[in-house]
């Protein structure tokens, strides 16, 4: 994990900008202290717990980087009252109206961001529509703080080729410099704009016109990561710890404990290259074993089994009754969520215990 | 909720077996408490965590139903002390030797209940295997409790017709009854015959020779019941709450805050005949809008369209940022373990907060 947070802070800020991780991933306070003393300025989260839980442990300087509903506005504002610089994000005419009436009813300016669709993929208004100056207008004029534009590339996990991916992370970068150049040349303030996402962030070539880049997963990483070509299986900081309960000796099955309560029902590897049905199966020290996947996953079981789908012969002696083996996830965010807390692995062989926080 | 848990235990009294519900749907105390007013004898977990929840909420007989790992017998050790009539479970000599190896250096017989696999889709021995055996008269002469037999039909998920669910649901019970009775007569005790998955609980024709049904998904019921057929969508008592936070008006999409971290990653309804994406969308009231449902998502940000894959030309009107919407999820255990708490929904219009654990 450090290696992982040395890296991106290090691409990153070699291309210029600055880096806002994304805490989803994690949800804990220690990791995002490691975050912050490696150069990242400032942190984005996914929901109002993550700001809260954050703020309270001295962030101040935070992104909810999903578009607000305006039910939210009340808790946003508490935040903010309290001294968070919390900033938020719209990308209709609808929310921004919500925000402007919300900040003059209670005579308060939020930081507003507008979100930009540069890839298709989810949410957020293309840099070439008039919509994007529309909701610019609404909320400058509204006496909001026009902050910024983000976007987030999302599409970038399906790409697998070095060049797919430099060519998405051009995509994004582009498109968000674009929409801010249309707002500035409109006479709107556009002082942030805010790309990222794991892949792109470690494939672009420049980021000309970006002044951050948030990205989240690559602090574990894990095997979506591994096939998009990002990491490997080795730089997967995050595993579970499973103990073998049983066989199926003349299917080749071994059966463990962890099954999708604990790697969660995430099959992210299921369409890309390498299929790890549930996760990549390592002995206790972290050493793969390479021919063995989780082939199958009840609530808590787990099924190790070839992942070329043969029966190995040898299953019962290779991992007895009360073997523990290391699991590598599919999917990092999901995977821990599964977790109330980590058990921290140092080089010197201690372990320490860091929560984590769950729900909304 | 109430009218599934009084279904559940109408249908298996009638068939002359008791019903011990697992509580590893709701992983919640006042749950489990309707359950057993409803007339539940004992409890089915899947962790040790949730033993020692209930256990300390006064249920005391308690069948822990994976298999055990010989790292967690001094957790169990230390439940059954504490007066837990908690029984454990294996399928193999390596097991069985664990737990009475325990039992002599600990002075204590643990309950134990052999494995039988009925379908072949995971743990258990099969029931003319002489392995059967062998696991019996190691724990009868090692001085454990042999309590009895149990099998979960978990390939019952994967059918659709009442024909095939009744012969799965004989099959379960056929081979059960089998194991018992060749345990019998090789001299062995086998008082408990326990069987059960809520779609052959539900489908079962007779129950001779069994004595207790567990059965969990039923209290919630989920979309993938619905397309085994052993429920409706109308059944489903589990939902999340959305909120519209924005649109893609040209794709008919309506973006939601309830994206895979609410829903889970679970597509149980993928390969079935109905496939519902991330969930079923309903009005606020719980009506089914029944040509939508959640598309795609991403941890926070779901997608809400038709199901048909046209785009609704009136998606914003119809759901405009703000509206709640009520999705319901493909499965209960996997969406429910999402969230710390219920809210629960009285007849009379009042909510209640209900909590939840988490973890092992």
């Amino acid at each position: 994990m450090m290696r992982n947070i040395a890296l991106m802070q290090s691409r990153v800020g070699a291309l210029g900008a600055t880096l806002r991780p994304h805490v989803k991933t994690s949800k804990c306070i220690e990791v995002g202290r490691l975050q912050r003393d490696a150069g990242a300025l400032g942190i984005t989260v996914s929901t109002l717990k993550e700001a809260e839980a954050f703020f309270a442990a001295g962030f101040d300087d935070i992104t909810y980087a999903v578009g607000i509903a305006p039910q939210r506005l009340d808790r946003v504002l508490a935040l903010r009252r309290a001294g968070c610089r919390l900033t938020i994000l719209v990308d209709s005419r609808e929310s921004a109206r919500a925000v402007v009436d919300k900040g003059r009813s209670e005579a308060h300016a939020f930081d507003v961001m507008i979100e930009v669709d540069t890839d298709g993929h989810r949410s957020g208004v293309r840099p070439d529509d008039d919509l994007l100056i529309a909701i610019g207008e609404i909320l400058q004029q509204g006496g909001a703080i026009l902050a910024g534009v983000l976007t987030h590339a999302g599409s970038s996990y399906g790409l697998s080729t070095p060049e797919a991916l430099q060519a998405m992370a051009e995509q994004e970068r582009a498109g968000c410099v674009r929409a801010a150049t249309r707002l500035r040349a409109a006479g709107l303030p556009c002082p942030v704009v805010s790309v990222g996402s794991t892949p792109t962030a470690l494939s672009a070539e420049k980021l000309d016109g970006v002044t951050e880049v948030r990205a989240g997963v690559y602090v574990f990483f894990d095997l979506v990561m591994a096939n998009v070509g990002v990491c490997t299986p080795q730089d997967v900081a995050l595993s579970v710890l499973a103990t073998v309960i049983g066989h199926q000796a003349d299917k080749g099955w071994a059966i463990t404990d962890a099954g999708w309560m604990a790697m969660s029902r995430d099959r992210g590897t299921q369409a890309q290259q390498r299929d790890y049905g549930y996760g990549a199966v390592c002995d206790v020290a972290g050493t793969l074993l390479d021919d063995l996947i989780v082939s199958g996953a009840n609530q808590e079981h787990g099924i190790v089994a070839r992942r070329d789908g043969t029966a190995d012969p040898d299953i019962v002696r290779r991992v007895p009754v009360g073997t523990r083996l290391r699991i590598l996830p599919n999917h990092a965010c999901a995977t821990a969520t599964q977790f109330d807390a980590y058990h921290v692995l140092d080089a010197d062989g201690t372990t320490q215990v860091w929560r984590r926080f769950h729900g909304w």
